[in-house]
């Protein structure tokens, strides 16, 4: 019998071999364009991982039978896990103590009704609903641009990209002819945004909005979208800061431009990926910004990856309440327990090992004397945070790096705790308990 | 009344302002240099926190009464916190709870009877010993070479300078003519080893030795002990790996060549900053695998910087039995306690907020288009971890960024948690203890 995180990441797995095997067929392939088989299972992860990295161009080298492939991977991608995930942490919940019961029934309320059916059948249908306006508002840019099919074509991949959080675009410059568009600055980050939201908190929000008597935000909710809030405006500021006189960037904007396109840089590295200015380059402080934006990512149970906000969060306060003396973390009046701050330093800890060994490899295992210490540094984050940002590095890889980043898309996307529980043995050992020890030294 | 750390924090303060100021005075210069204030600062803060950067040239800027301050800032530095730490060591372990009395008093069982003058006298005394042996050592190399007064000199400087995890060297190239010599391959790194151990450890190993019966290997020096040997061997194995080929470093060296510099490039990253080769011209997983080593750094109360050795297995340890759902972290059949865990991945992740934003400084503070990302990231830790080591980088830096690397220095060897509990208040609102908030998604 499979636990949860077994199957969730098996899930992924077959997901990611079917879909490259798709890609590799003649089908998929324009005339005259080949694809390695390692390319092909590249594609695919990054595809279901909604990561965005390619090593292809998706435009020139897929026919549209391969574009839809990508497509359907994205969404099987986006949607599994975010309904994977809500059903994982829903039953999470339910091993809650007594005293919190009522309050988690209160908030799951609308699921526990119509339990695991109705749930994954709200969580397709809103995402859908919501892809289809995204559809809708961008038609009225590719649509003059491309004609009326392609055009509509275009504007219904890019809408799943983005509110995937995957990053893809059929341009193979990505969506940098669209720079000082208003529609594509608007549309797509607030798809990247609802997206990234988080299932949970999009349902919470939304039965607040509709009785704000009855129904309470709760905390994962307050705290997803204070995080989201305060990186976003972190993310855009630091952004324009950086690049506004950047003639390669910002420079030579007009200055309603320069805000469209710092807007969007600041909600790009919230795991989306899209870009509309070339990362090579940008100032090194705009990558480093980016570096860090992009490792601590989006809402957990989003279609977003990195270390997640709220982990991020936990551990910022745990360690603030540690420094002030505290004998506890709180949060909104709330201890924050034990266990819930291991775990998150947990999620740290082992992202930034999986992310250091990741990096490592690609520095090992490089061929390419062109290729510098910050693209690759760039490349292994943005991999591993399922972002799909580049500078210009992912054709450039050898097809042992290729391993590598499908490795860490693949591990990132499932979360390095997860994969982790998933496949070790729990230890049974734990049956004896000794003394403890107060001697070692720290720090 | 001050408390321990900002009793440290402040005395090593005073250290530096009479260093830079002694360092600025012409006495010190030799003649037709000159030294800016913020460079004098630099120095004395890099001497006092025993860190090794330099942004002038130690042997040619400063005369021998300047040196002799350089030594004695070091001395002063590498003494200083290995007396106040292990005082406060001895001062913590005193709060431990009375079933841990016992064992706690047979470990420091010679400092109880003597009290803080003996404590103080045995590492001073214990420490120049070494040094002298050290320097009577290194005469072998230096007298030849130098002559006899100036070569005495020149061993007791060096001596100094590896024991306190200092790596200042009087040459303007460190070590790097006598990347073949046996003496300065084996002297050296066994001062950096023995200086990086720990006084608690040296003490503990010593009484071992003298009466194993009576006297037993307590926790923190087993663990101390096994992490040093470990990252010994890491870091030589793949120094070796990695350079072996490489004609600018291991590359043209015959077989021992090969074997001696790959060991002393393995103890280096310790946090003892000396080079017999050329960091700038190595490949970047060596680089990589540095930054790593030399963030974990060496043992807890030693001279040398880091998170430490004990911190870093204490946050993986904790990680693993999450990972294997063990209810207890355990080491040496003794579980390791909840705060222990938490103060560790508060003093790592305090660590690495710091490395962070001090690295995101030097980039944003960057006027030296020549200067590359590695150079400054490499920099940054080095500095962090008082390590000492460059991509000759510290030099090419301009005023902003070396005050950026001196307040990186000084918390560093302060350590940032120390640092950080000294000079913010105490929370007075711990005695409302909220009810535990159980609905954060984690990861
Ligand atoms: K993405
Ligand atoms: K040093």
């Amino acid at each position: 019998r499979l636990r949860p995180p077994q199957l969730i990441a098996l899930t992924f797995a077959l997901a990611i071999l079917v879909g490259a095997g798709l890609l590799a067929l003649p089908i998929s392939l324009e005339p005259g364009q080949s694809i390695r088989p390692i390319q092909a299972l590249f594609m695919a992860t990054s595809a279901v991982c909604v990561t965005g990295l390619g090593v292809v161009d998706v435009g020139t080298t897929f026919t549209t039978f391969g574009e839809v492939v990508m497509l359907l991977l994205i969404q099987i991608g986006g949607l599994g896990l975010i309904t994977l995930g809500t059903l994982f942490a829903i039953a999470l919940r339910r091993r809650v103590g007594i005293a919190d019961r009522i309050q988690v029934a209160q908030q799951v309320n609308t699921l526990e009704l119509g339990g695991v059916v109705k749930l994954v059948r709200t969580i397709v249908l809103s995402s859908v609903l919501v892809e289809l306006v995204g559809t809708v508002l961008l038609s009225s840019v590719f649509v003059p641009e491309e004609g009326l099919g392609r055009g509509l074509y275009f504007s219904l991949f890019h809408s799943v990209s983005a509110f995937n959080n995957a990053g893809f675009s059929l341009y193979a410059t990505g969506l940098t002819g669209f720079v000082t568009n208003p529609i594509i600055n608007l549309v797509i980050p607030l798809l990247i945004v609802l997206g990234g939201m988080g299932f949970l908190v999009q349902l919470n929000v939304l039965a607040y909005l509709r009785d704000r008597r009855r129904n309470r935000l709760n905390a994962n909710s307050k705290l997803s979208l204070v995080m989201m809030a305060a990186l976003l405006l972190v993310g855009t500021l630091s952004f324009a800061l950086l690049e506004w006189t950047n003639p390669a960037t910002l420079g030579t904007l007009p200055l309603g431009g320069k805000i469209l396109a710092a807007w969007f840089h600041g909600v790009t590295p919230r795991t989306a990926g899209f870009n509309t200015l070339d990362y090579s380059t940008m100032h090194y402080g705009t990558i480093f910004v980016t570096i860090l934006l992009m490792f601590i990512g989006a809402n957990p149970g989003s279609t977003g990856g990195g270390i997640k906000t709220t982990t991020f969060y936990v551990m910022m306060a745990s360690a603030w309440g540690m420094v002030r003396g505290r004998h506890d973390t709180t949060l909104f009046r709330r201890r924050i327990g034990t266990t819930t701050i291991l775990r998150a330093m947990t999620v740290g800890l082992l992202s930034l090992g999986l992310v250091n060994l990741g990096f490592l490899l690609m520095l090992l295992l490089n061929t390419n004397p062109e290729l510098k210490f910050v693209q690759l540094f760039f490349e292994t984050i943005s991999a591993f945070a399922t972002v799909g940002l580049s500078m210009n590095t992912t054709p450039l890889l050898n097809p042992d790096q290729e391993v590598v980043l499908i490795f860490l898309m693949f591990l990132g996307r499932i979360g390095p705790l997860t994969f982790a529980v998933a496949f070790s043995r729990p230890d049974s050992r734990t049956l004896v308990r000794y003394p403890q020890e107060q001697d070692i030294l720290i720090g």
